[in-house]
């Protein structure tokens, strides 16, 4: 992971010595799956069991990985000795039990975005991970796709200039989720990216949301905006959707050398590092401002296409194995989660910027 | 006009008689020289002159049309008393001046958007003409696209649905304007759009800017977000943005039953009305709630490409002759007015919701 | 399959009574996997083997399907006699002695394009095929797209009025085969979607190649245009490409009444419908043609988004067990192989035209 | 024009001395209202006078640019004795007439294209020239935009390695034209950038058209597809259609070391370099062949979006003056000529390979 974010923190633990990683997974829906297929195709690690509450999910597991343990219930799994991992893929409301137990029988914790639902959660499982020294990480795919951390390596050679603006937008039709809305759902995504990409801290964050789709008392924002300030003035911007006929996953960097287009949906170009910008100069008298375009050449670096989610897997292994502190370990999933709660906390001020 | 906006206002006044309007053109800057093209190809007026206060811009005018008088100050085309109507197309820190002395000189007026600097102009401007009985229109082109106008249509027969939500993008690199920001510069094309195809009045208006570009004192706002809120809880947005290395202008508005796309720059199918949507229902025991999901076909319908300024210049033309009130008349263009005080308000208070 | 091409032939034996049908699947590279995921997903059927020389090849199958036998010589699995059906994913130029064997031990056999390696060969499977009351079939697999059963639903409708051209293009980096040309490779895919939506026989074919990659005495065609001849003066032309930079796979079909765009690779819009066409008229005096133009709305059904291979694999267990005649029988692999050996022909005489 | 073709001609005669050309333009139908505008724009030229037989052409022409005779007949402006260079912008059948009255009353010549309506004809026209010393150039638009004149620069500089082939598609919908196909109205465009682009000589030529649309006695090809091939086994095919719902304007071009997508219509990227290719080896024992892929990063250079007819119609009076050979001068027309006379003949007889 030579290409990602500098400063990696030491070690937080002596490392493991020997054999594949014995790992096993919490949750079997919708995203389970796929983390199980990236992990079966690890030679460092082993998944010895899975559990869900729905031995219906189950099924297909156990018909394609025979060896796996299938288990109905999470503590099972988590009092098992010989497990030094797990991973947990459940709904958000349910990590903070499950992480903490994990934790205090002393297994690494991998967990799905985002790390808790509150920050007082999170705050917790950063400072448990902590004190028992273990690994706990939050899948933030994004942050380990190729196109972002080429667009870190670009930021990092100054290749961009000063950051202007960011601006993300992320919409389409779905998936409406009962106990949840558009902000928790996919602002984790957009934050997480953000946070990778930006060194500066956020000062302020304010959102605006809609709650259009309806019935009864449910009611849940499918229509998000937010806003994050920074101290330098650079301003960050989100459009969160989930009432989109069309798919738009597009993020604009501007800086005062280069922009960026990074579309996640254009299989061939998802990167595009536009030569273009803007001088203002002052005329003779003071009183003219002069504005002048530069428009040049557009470049599409190539960008490596490895699964994401395969680079998060093999991550996290590896810092069980030699103790390195991950990209986006715990501190990041708690940074993402006060973001999301001030952001709701906004929405229900209509708005006012809340204080980071 | 009968695909426009229903609910035409009743005459202002009298209809003229007979023979070509006789118009002049104040201004010959960037957009002065697209209007009298235009108006130049009506049978219906006839253009006795143009000003400008610099004689470098009214050499092409005078070479290309010999029989429209040239001159060097404002005043002397407004005192011309065989011109019955002036198109007044400077900078907008001019606007108010110029067209209240028309307006006092009996002229009817067509002035580029915005109608004025500030509310209180435009209101001052509304009120003379009606007291003088004569057409004050704002060009808001946008609003006599085809595409528009379709969109008005479809609303108007119930297609869409419920108004779920309204998003806009007008981005691109420049043109940066010395006294303007993006927010005055862009705004009025957004603005006037929603308006003219959202029944409701709005209530309240928040936005957020950056002023990334600076350069001693100088410094104003070129990415700007705005949200519009309307009682029903409709939630209009717009992303307006002078340092985007790409052109984006993109209206997505969803409704209940469909969908549409309106891409400005998609030559092909500037219009994309999905039938697409999300219905939510609950479940027996009443925790539960399902949503069903509806992906349909999509439907670019034809889109009339007549240019937009063509209709703005034989609209005005129409309505001076007929007495007819115009589509954006000045109550229109105070509205937008309005909404953009509003936003700069907002903005200074850092996202304040300001209410209307 | 009732949206299929109508005129299904009857049945070419006495239906299967009951039970899985238990099938082989012979070979295990890069497209054999795929097969192997689809049938594994059918209660209607049961892998027995799989088989392939290489044995590296199995060890993914044998970890991920335990169940499934690992065999390393074809025969092996061919003279299995609780195997009622096999699955050839082997190079073309073992097709003909796989399914000849198979066909002679009475077994039904589904066979990856192109059906063999010339039409003497192609003739003989049919003809041993018919003898023995099998199931042949060939995996045209494009042929079971929703994009392409709904182009041939909306033709048999009359929606398109008279078919006036058929234009083809396939083109992307890549994959050179050592022993097969691009034509040979791309070229049942489009000739088999073709087939199954003009109804109409053709009676020449012509082609143009060239071999600009090189080495040695290695050289195959890697850039071929074909052109398809109907008696009706209808033209079908395609272009293959193993060279170009970027990845399309476009069909026109202009209609006299409809046109439509079948782009594969557009995810949301995979077929446009456009009220495009054109009208020629003779003037009064018979001198003069008068052309006229219709340009309306664009439509984009839905397509059914099922993964085509579901289906091919779906189709040929049905088949199995009904016995009912598959859509891309023997015959349609035969039609296609005739089309494959003229064009090859066709080149080597520089383009002349090959009667069918 | 030091981005164009190197190897220009020596100087057909000497250069002129001083004033602005006075210049003479035949047809105002289509396309001759753009030269006007154009050359209106130069100073070092002035339009004397403008000849059409239909008097309704002449009118925006008169009303627009008073200062400039408007003539009846061609003749009277082919007289007039101050006029030193005429801009033939009339149907094909006529071209030869005018052209030839023009070259022998001492006039330099530009044409709209093609040069004429037969090798013979353009042989003439060219000889002519070169006996009287006049300036004849013809007006292949595409080769003076921005982004051919790119395209050939980096094909100069061996940035595209050994050209593998080339592939020309210009479709969209109508203008069918009475007496013309779609050959001789598209085909001088595409091939006209190819003989610029291209430095071997082609060696052969094939085509096949289909004339759908029909009425009566008239039909004319409507799709037409044509293969160039050269010596070193280049081979460059063309895609001609009036009868494409959407408009497509894009050429590939294939090298060893890179390949380039020129696509017209994409307003922001019009040429796109990739960094792709494909190398072939050997194996040790010769039986094998292994295949290379090489995929980098893409590369838009800017383009200059000087309209190209700009650039024509000042190259055209740069060469009358200074005596330069036109870049696209008789003999490159004739080549024109020549390359679509083959091609229809080769149609005639079914596509066989004409020599050129």
């Amino acid at each position: 992971m030579e290409q990602m974010k500098s400063g990696i923190s030491p070690a937080v633990r002596e490392p493991r010595t020997s054999g594949p990683v014995r790992i096993g997974v919490l949750g079997c829906g919708y995203w389970g799956p796929n983390l199980i297929r990236n992990f079966a195709k690890l030679r460092s690690c082993e998944i010895l069991a899975v559990a869900d509450l729905d031995p219906k999910r189950l099924e297909p597991v156990a018909w394609a990985y025979p060896k796996i343990k299938a288990l109905n219930s999470p503590e099972a799994l988590l009092d098992q000795d010989d497990i030094e991992a797990v991973v947990i893929v459940t709904p958000v409301s349910t990590h903070y039990e499950l992480a903490k137990t994990a934790l205090e029988n002393d297994k690494h914790v991998l967990l799905e975005k985002p790390l808790a639902a509150s920050v007082k959660q999170a705050e917790e499982l950063v400072r448990l991970a902590e004190e028992r020294g273990k690994i706990l990480m939050v899948d933030h795919t994004f942050v380990y796709t190729g196109a972002v951390r080429k667009i870190r390596q670009l930021i990092e050679t100054g290749e961009f200039g000063e950051i202007y603006y960011y601006d993300s937008v992320r919409v389409n039709l779905g998936l409406f989720q009962r106990e949840s809305n558009v902000l928790w759902d996919l602002g984790p995504h957009d934050f997480s990216i953000m946070d990778y990409l930006i060194d500066e801290q956020p000062i302020g964050i304010s959102a605006i949301g809609a709650k259009p789709v309806r019935r009864g008392d449910w009611a849940h924002e499918s229509v998000v905006y937010v806003a994050i300030h920074f101290r330098s003035g650079l301003l960050a911007h989100f459009h969160l959707n989930w009432l989109s006929p069309v798919k738009v996953r597009r993020t604009l960097i501007g800086g005062s050398k280069k922009m960026v287009v990074y579309d996640h949906l254009d299989p061939d170009n998802q990167l595009k590092v536009f030569d273009k910008g803007v001088e203002v100069s002052l005329g003779e008298d003071l009183s003219k401002v002069l504005v002048q375009y530069r428009t040049g050449d557009m470049w599409a670096p190539k960008v490596d296409q490895t699964e994401a989610l395969e680079i998060v897997c093999k991550h996290f292994i590896d810092c069980v194995q030699t103790g390195e502190k991950p990209i986006t370990h715990g501190q990041v999933g708690l940074q993402i989660v006060r973001l999301l709660e001030a952001a709701q906390e906004s929405m229900a001020r209509h708005g006012e910027v809340i204080e980071l």
